[in-house]
């Protein structure tokens, strides 16, 4: 068991990292030392909750909880103001003489419904988050960082508000597709460029390990990466100091990626790796970046896997949403870029020529 | 003008109680000044913003302020996620290259609103309370609880969300309906019995000059009821505590009556001056309140040609009401009670026999 804190003054909380066969136990245990009420609500997807919600429900049961489940879709669509109302409105409905909280017990999905659901019913109340993909365990479970989707954008409705704690079960990444390991591995790769070249260099290592699921270097990158998600949270939990941005390495044009795609195509870190070396190129082409750095990065995703061209999208279509990205300050286009492996810029700096460019040069329709 | 400060750290900010005539443009050049954005929306219903909504505009527009306009109902329906989503589609609209805003210009309804619409969208944006009734000016408009309704209940979806300024302007008073300005005065006869004897003073020779509407009275009296607020608020911003809770005075079975009667029949005021008065005689009953003291609450409040005795109200409903309140604490009725004219406390010691003859008294069908 790993343990790294979040320090947030009295919102500072625990991210776990289990490794051992406990089915639960532990979560449990730790959890009720915590007293964050006497009464859980779960939410999850049919999927994981149908593998691990009654495990759950009788760790919880045997540290004095009460337990219910509540599922929803295993899809974006659950990030809705309608699945929101109805997690609101069950929470509701249990809430009766009870003190409750809630348990997120799935991907980031459930992870960003379930904060954001906490965050405004009553005007708060704990949550906890159990993420069960490597994307939700490396990424969107730390922070507090919650929201849901409005017809007019993603993430529109939403709130900064911490879980009590983070508890991340390698066991449960067993049941991942290899697709969603390397999805997440995009991100552990980001948190290299962006702070870490040791990351950077144990990645470069032990790729083929992690490409088989490896658990101790699953658990690895994992604590890897919560420790520097951690830090930057709390230098910048409001995202108000300007540091927090640098998580946006990869995302500028990873977001316009999928937006262009539906969400349907890439997945987050996909589109996240064809971002990160877009936003290498650019920093090539500004000449910030060195080459050999250059192809570091662009190797290392390669050998997990990852794309760096997306075929098949509509570059009109990506130049389109790109151009529209809320990280559009006042006219200039904000970037992330590397300056070199553990180090990145922020900078509205960039010629739009460059920038149609590279986006051109990323989704043409040829291998790179 | 008065400036009263809620110290709220980085959170802190000023309420401005403008005395004179200057159609909102002291107001805007404050404003200017705190550097909210460039763009508001300003969320009002149609009856005060056609009276101040152009006025408004003009001043803001004078200072560099790009504003629009938003209507919602003048009613409670507007508190719901329907008019909630409604209110962020828009700001998503009119929120391209520009940092965008909110002001709440109206009572509660509004205000509730709009500030949890602010604490919402993209995670937060700044908003300005500009409360025009008595009942926002000296409650609601302060504190930053904000929230919307569910058909399981009133208030389910909220958050604590601290405005960048509160504004009270006491002409806009004058196109209040006197049951409203009495309604106003309650709350502030609730602040004198919680927290400030000399206020409550103030109001026994006052009284007939506020039934009038005399604006420095007024002025007196939102000024002390927003430091009273801002003092209760800077000790305990979440009502995690335990001091927040005394601004509840009058309001456990205050709420039980309007819950009672759908919130049509009594104003919120009026509710809470029967709420007062059974929690004085409940304080009386228990001994812990004496006589003289008791007398001047009750005479106060018919001073101010508030109600004591709800009529024409099911007892049933009432107590139905009352004791699935979430002011029900594992099994214990918690309420706040007066032991002399400026000190309450808060108990959970009650018998139940003597909060149901209470309540049978302020509902009976007949004159105290």
């Amino acid at each position: 068991m790993k343990t790294i804190r979040v320090q947030l003054q009295e919102r500072s909380y625990p991210i776990f990292i289990s490794h051992e066969k406990n089915e639960f136990k532990v979560f449990a245990e730790k959890l009720a030392r915590l007293k964050p009420g006497n009464s859980a609500l779960i939410i999850t997807n049919p999927t994981i909750g149908g593998l691990y919600v009654s495990k759950l429900i009788n760790a919880l049961e045997a540290n004095g909880i009460h337990a219910c489940r509540y599922y929803v879709k295993d899809s974006e669509e659950s990030k809705s103001i309608k699945t929101f109302v109805a997690v609101v409105q069950k929470a509701s409905s249990l809430d009766v003489k009870k003190r409750l909280f809630f348990i997120a017990l799935g991907g980031g999905v459930v992870g960003d419904l379930t904060g954001f659901a906490a965050a405004a019913y009553k005007r708060g109340i704990p949550y906890v988050q159990v993420p069960t993909t490597l994307l939700a365990q490396v990424d969107s479970a730390i922070g507090g960082k919650t929201a849901i989707d409005l017809p007019a954008g993603k993430n529109l409705v939403g709130a900064f508000y911490q879980p009590l704690m983070v508890y991340s079960d390698i066991n449960v990444l067993k049941s991942l597709p290899l697709r969603q390991i390397k999805s997440g591995l995009a991100e552990v790769i980001k948190y290299g460029v962006i702070l870490d070249r040791q990351l950077f260099g144990y990645l470069e290592k032990n790729y083929a390990r992690l490409l088989r699921a490896d658990p101790d270097c699953l658990a690895h990158v994992i604590a890897a990466a919560g420790r520097i998600k951690a830090h930057v949270v709390a230098v910048d939990e409001h995202e108000t100091a300007g540091f927090r941005t640098i998580l946006n390495f990869g995302h500028t044009i990873g977001h316009a990626l999928e937006t262009a795609t539906g969400y349907t195509q890439l997945a987050h870190g996909e589109a996240v790796s064809i971002g990160m070396a877009a936003a290498a190129d650019i920093a090539l082409e500004l000449g910030i970046f060195d080459p050999k750095s250059f192809w570091r990065l662009i190797n290392l995703l390669g050998h997990l896997q990852l794309p760096v061209q997306a075929p098949k999208v509509d570059l009109k279509a990506v130049l389109n949403a790109f151009y529209r990205d809320k990280k559009f300050i006042r006219g200039a286009v904000r970037m992330v870029l590397p300056t070199k492996i553990g180090h990145v810029i922020v900078t509205e700096n960039i010629p739009w020529t460059v920038i149609n460019k590279i986006i051109k040069k990323r989704v043409a329709n040829h291998e790179y």
